[in-house]
């Protein structure tokens, strides 16, 4: 039962079905929110109502944001590598980009081949992929290393046949900071075959 | 640097604000809520704005709902107790409230006293609480067991004498599911001394 009204009880169960938040977290969420009801429950609304406005999905490459063709499809400068990074999610390209990987540009499929969970490749952004492969010397399918991501990656590289576009895969290895121990079998063994001279 | 544009990097700095969330998971928040903007985000949008306008402080109790007097402090059925119950904090009340403590009315102090960190008897709410104590046959004091809880405890309990209302406390003991040997042993010989028998 709620103890706040029901205004208080909905906005709880709203977010509690952020990722990571649950109910209990979500109280709390709503509890901090009503005490700084000036500093923060304002701004945060106000700034909830500007982004159901402004944002929406790029048309070309599915990042979001709040124009479309997406400020990093619209930059000239990111022609010039001639590089396409392609990656499942917008979270992958938002870290590539914080990464500062470079004047590259993206293309979000959305997901990735599952056979067993009934995702073919007209359920992600392949066609789209395909039909801008062209523009690009290199596509790097920089997708996560599950079995998944494997067979889409697989997919994709068949597919991309003969487009002339060159296809690559980031590589594996090492995480920097990482600790060797902590690390699977198949990662070290390639880290070792992709060693380089220091 | 922000990869969707101002209003969703102004959104996730707000977001990472909440308890439970940081920058991380605030972003992966505001992707789902871009995601699922008609199931979620909008429906979010929409109830910030009505908790904004509707919810308030109790100006009796300090509980937090949309009406003042709150609608626990409102509801004629809680007087036949007679029993106030004393807590720090809103989260406090809603947990007793979840726990079906029953037909009760409560009292937010709003934090405890800690002469370490400045606070002191008029930085939270014990004269409104002095004020009311003649209503109730008893006040339950179930405040946190740290030294700060304790200690607003005992000055509470000096405060009241003479009100003419009983004074009592949570019991200690062991949690219901509680493993014993992940208690300390104030709790345990404190369960074992108020022993019941079965
Ligand atoms: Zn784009
Ligand atoms: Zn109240």
């Amino acid at each position: 039962m709620a103890s706040g009204g029901p205004e208080i009880e909905q906005l709880i169960q709203l977010l509690a079905r952020l990722p990571g938040l649950g109910p209990r977290s979500a109280r709390r969420a709503v509890l901090q929110l009503v005490k700084k009801k000036e500093q923060l429950m304002i701004p945060l609304s106000a700034a909830l109502d500007r982004a159901v406005e402004a944002v929406r999905s790029c048309e070309v490459c599915g990042n979001i944001d709040t124009m479309s063709p997406c400020s990093i499809c619209a930059d000239p400068r990111r022609n010039d590598s001639g590089m396409l990074i392609v990656v499942e999610d917008v979270a992958d390209l938002w870290a590539l980009e914080r990464a500062g990987v470079g004047a590259v540009k993206y293309h979000v499929l959305g997901g990735v081949l599952s056979p067993l969970d009934g995702v073919g490749p007209e359920d992600i952004s392949i066609e789209a992929l395909l039909g801008r492969a062209h523009e690009f010397r290199e596509i790097v399918l920089a997708v996560n290393a599950t079995v998944e991501g494997q067979t889409t990656a697989h997919y994709i590289t068949d597919r991309l046949a003969g487009s002339g576009a060159k296809v690559t895969r980031l590589a594996h290895g090492v995480p920097v900071g990482g600790e060797l121990d902590y690390l699977d079998e198949g990662t070290l063994s390639q880290a070792l075959r992709a060693r380089t001279e220091i």
